[in-house]
């Protein structure tokens, strides 16, 4: 079952379906696959369905494959539970509960319910690391944060008079571009719309664009900037209230990181990839809220100039701490991917 | 002809001879190697020699493979060329010409005049990679220099309050062992002796301890610093004459990055590694005098702390440069090596 589980995670992973999980599903029959489906966006059919519908009457006796338990509620579609047994389906296979409250357990229930053979936990930590996000902002209200910083060697991401282009070759942005693909939302400060002016949008690749989110207390946002293009749903969470075309703004009083990471789990994003400036970048190490990051380092060095890090601790005990999970060279540049090791518990 | 060059420069690699350069040598006949030979220490048999010794009588009409071109003047020992000659040896294969101007081509000729067959340039990029600090040093009077730091990864070398010890892991020192027992010496600044009291030494492996160089202006340097133990030799920079017991003290009235890496040179050492601190990292960087960078980046982030780098550059272009030539992971930590691209050219 392993790797029917496996082509499972894969397909969800097609999907970019936030505030859902993503799932995929594969229907098994007699050493054949005879139906495969995974959730595309909220909204759409749910993985499980596809699938069914993909098999048609050769579903009847069949095995379903799928990462997360199938949904037993009516949310914008109907329970997935109830077309599983309309179908004959007669065994489920299961990586991971559904954290969901309206769905942990009863799911799983309501199929044995109705006779069918149910098995958990195949993979269970390959499908609890594709929705990692999903999981996370249910049980913390806040999204899964990658931050991702382009820096020199000595840990800089501008000069002082804050040029900061071109740090990074051309690979690497890239790299960026495919990353930008894979998170709901990308979220930058007001400070680095001003000055470099990005559109965060994926291109030199094929890909969906996040959604933008602008940390701006001050709604200084120029109507011209490129966020604002339309290009992708674009959220401006701001103190002042006031309209922005192609852009919503969502007032925030507190600009604590938290309270920011808060906001961006309460409009439905699992994953975001945080993407400048300093202040943000700096804000969000020293309180601890990120869960990854990922540093690309070119290999140049311009000492005194804006850090990633401008916080002060009083000991290297209470320095930051990630583990290093990846690190390869990327274009001339250097990549390194880090897991926080001490993830919101300071 | 390659492998057997491949050979003799393993074998070179085993001696520590500065400041002559780092001589294999393989005696081949009738596809077998009769002898092999190479020069540990200045003052010891040439690799040359050594290798006729252990082919005796045999090298008669054989191939002597090695990877820097035979000396025919006399040192602290007779010419090779002329032992070659007696040896009855029948071609010389050579990997690179010595650039010392005592030797270049004069080698060559005087075994050619013999009617020895010579070859030139089998595997000469490497030749010169494994005696890049010996042609450095010839060619400019400064060693090859080798900048080595232990940094978070933003940058910092220590906290605020100059805590820097355990920054990085077991793994990594030992690594940086094994880089010390390939270097002639180590140098580092009066203040990380004063703050960390570092030994220098080759420790956790087999191997040769490197020369310690103290830059220590006005010779602040303590009786019972580490550093005098007299478990290696030890050179003293400074202003300052005096006497001090496991060290020599070496008077030099400019400390210039470039007149103390000058005086280094003139002392013999071909191969160096710069260990510490902030401030000798921070100006033999800004003066573009290092040829590589070794990084080992722990998985801290430190904010306000001492960076490696302090200079200031007015725009991203004046940013030294490294090229990325290796990246690992070495335990917990990140090994970088980077090759400066603009060399001396600055």
């Amino acid at each position: 079952m392993k790797w029917l589980m496996a082509k499972a995670i894969r397909l969800a992973q097609e999907g970019k379906p936030a505030p859902n999980p993503k799932v995929g599903a594969v229907i098994y029959k007699d050493g054949r696959i005879i139906g495969t489906g995974y959730h595309r966006k909220a909204g759409y059919p749910h993985a499980e369905v596809i699938a069914i519908r993909a098999g048609g009457s050769a579903c009847s006796g069949a095995t379903l494959i799928t990462n997360l338990e199938p949904c037993c509620h009516y949310g914008r579609t109907p329970p997935c539970t109830d077309q599983i047994i309309q179908a004959g389906i007669k065994r489920v296979v299961i990586g991971m509960i559904d954290p969901n409250p309206l769905v942990t357990g009863k799911g799983v229930a309501r199929l044995k319910e109705a006779g069918i053979g149910v098995e958990v936990g195949v993979e269970e930590e390959a499908c609890e690391r594709l929705n990692r996000g999903y999981i996370k902002r249910l049980e913390t209200g806040l999204p899964y944060t990658i931050v991702k910083i382009a820096s020199s060697l000595d840990g800089r991401i501008a000069t002082l008079e804050g040029e900061s282009r071109w740090i990074t070759s051309h690979e690497a942005r890239r790299y960026v571009h495919l990353l930008r693909s894979k998170v709901d939302a990308v979220v930058v400060g007001i400070g680095t719309v001003l000055s470099d002016d990005p559109r965060l949008t994926v291109r030199h690749l094929p890909g969906e664009n996040p959604a933008r989110i602008i940390v701006d207390p001050k709604l200084r946002i120029p109507d011209q900037a490129s966020v604002l293009d339309g290009s992708a749903p674009t959220y401006i969470l701001s103190q002042s209230s006031g309209k922005k075309q192609n852009g919503e703004v969502i007032t925030l009083t507190d600009f604590h990181p938290e309270s920011i990471l808060r906001r961006i789990g309460e409009l439905g994003f699992n994953e975001i990839m945080v993407e400048g400036g300093g202040r943000i970048f700096s804000s969000i190490i020293e309180s601890n809220l990120f869960d990854e990051l990922i540093i690309i380092y070119s290999g140049k060095i311009i000492g005194s100039g804006i850090p990633f890090a401008r916080f002060k601790i009083a000991s290297l005990e209470e320095a930051l701490r990630v583990e290093i999970v990846e690190v390869r060279q990327i274009g001339p540049d250097l990549l390194l991917r880090g897991i926080n090791v001490h993830r919101n518990h300071r």
